[in-house]
């Protein structure tokens, strides 16, 4: 009854949680990363930890070069944004979008699970609290969906079906958390902030790290990453 | 009034041809390439040749390694096959099929589009020849066109609108080689083999070398490169 999933794994709170959904729901979890030129690289180690604590099947972890393409602060040398308020982050598409990724993301997601035989593709988008990233809303992974399944050799042969399953979509940050920590995610072992310290601790002041401060505020916690 | 185009270069005769048509057409070329661990490696070669000939305005090689995928007897070391008729070259999806590569291919470039502002990318797949792959059909190149629509911040905005150009797409392979002759492409210097010699030269036998020698010999001439 257990099906193979690819889940993609960056190492931060979000896609961990993903990770520990996927696999309460039963499914044999294959993870994939990318080592594509990041600013905060450190995420890889972070992915290559929870990718162990989890026992996934395997860890892939695809590298390439986005710093070629640019045209975000994650990819360039661009400042990434600091001490933003919630409403600013909500205002337009911020230069930490990186473009296309998780596009990118998405195809080597979708060869592996071809490969693999997998009908299933996690991934950890949010349309809540990034309303400004593109490729993170609903309405993108469902013609993503619809693409993939013309795509592939089970496109041709109408023998299978691919399922991307966004499970955060809806959630705020502090449901997230709550959700992951009833599935008993360790998140001192997930990194999330953009512009990490060369000793790889959060810098506190960019958008995902004011999000993540934020989300275990709310549930009056802090953030185990921070004390560890 | 000229605009930049993305063209997905392979050096091969197929995506040669379609960079003389965008070329014509009156688009910018942007050239993009992967060394994606492909057993045809000499590929790459000629793609730099063929850009520089072209007069590119830039040359983008990206790299990855779809071998840790394999899935395709292009990035595994399973045999390529040889001495197919076109008959069973077009009954069922042939083992040099790579897992989602177009997908990949078209999500970096549709990446590099959104950095250098193009609305157009520009594709060298083939219904005819290659019935059999799936990502080479227009009911998958469409249903790209409108993910890639979703996906990017031009998506969001609703500033532009995206297309992917398919100009070969009903061609068969002797209509191909008549329209690059008649935009003066010199095919000697563009190289389709999937399984090369050392020395770069084509094996003559596999499905690719098959059909661009039936195009040439459907014009009553001799592949150039052969004679070069």
């Amino acid at each position: 009854m257990s099906k193979p999933a690819v889940i993609l794994l960056s190492g931060g709170l979000d896609s961990t949680t993903v990770l520990a959904i996927a696999k309460q729901q039963g499914f044999i979890p294959y993870a994939m990363s990318f080592d594509y030129g990041q600013r905060h690289r450190v995420e890889l180690e972070a992915a290559k930890r929870i990718a162990k604590h989890f026992g996934v099947v395997q860890h892939s972890v695809v590298q390439f070069d986005l710093r070629q393409i640019g045209g975000s602060a994650l990819t360039t040398n661009e400042p990434v944004p600091k001490h933003r308020s919630v409403a600013e982050m909500g205002s337009g598409i911020p230069i930490t979008y990186v473009p296309a990724r998780n596009t990118i993301f998405l195809s080597f997601a979708l060869a592996w699970a071809e490969v693999l035989g997998a009908q299933d593709i996690f991934i950890g988008v949010n349309a809540l609290d990034y309303s400004g990233y593109p490729d993170c809303r609903p309405e993108y992974i469902l013609s993503y969906e619809q693409m993939a399944n013309l795509a592939t050799r089970a496109g041709v042969e109408g023998t299978t079906r691919l399922t991307i399953h966004t499970p955060l979509m809806a959630m705020t940050k502090k449901q997230i958390i709550e959700t992951g920590l009833s599935l008993g995610v360790d998140y001192s072992l997930t990194t999330s902030c953009y512009d990490p310290e060369e000793s790889g601790q959060p810098c506190g002041q960019c958008d995902a790290c004011i999000l993540r401060n934020k989300g275990f505020a709310e549930l009056n916690m802090t953030d185990p990453l921070v004390n560890s």
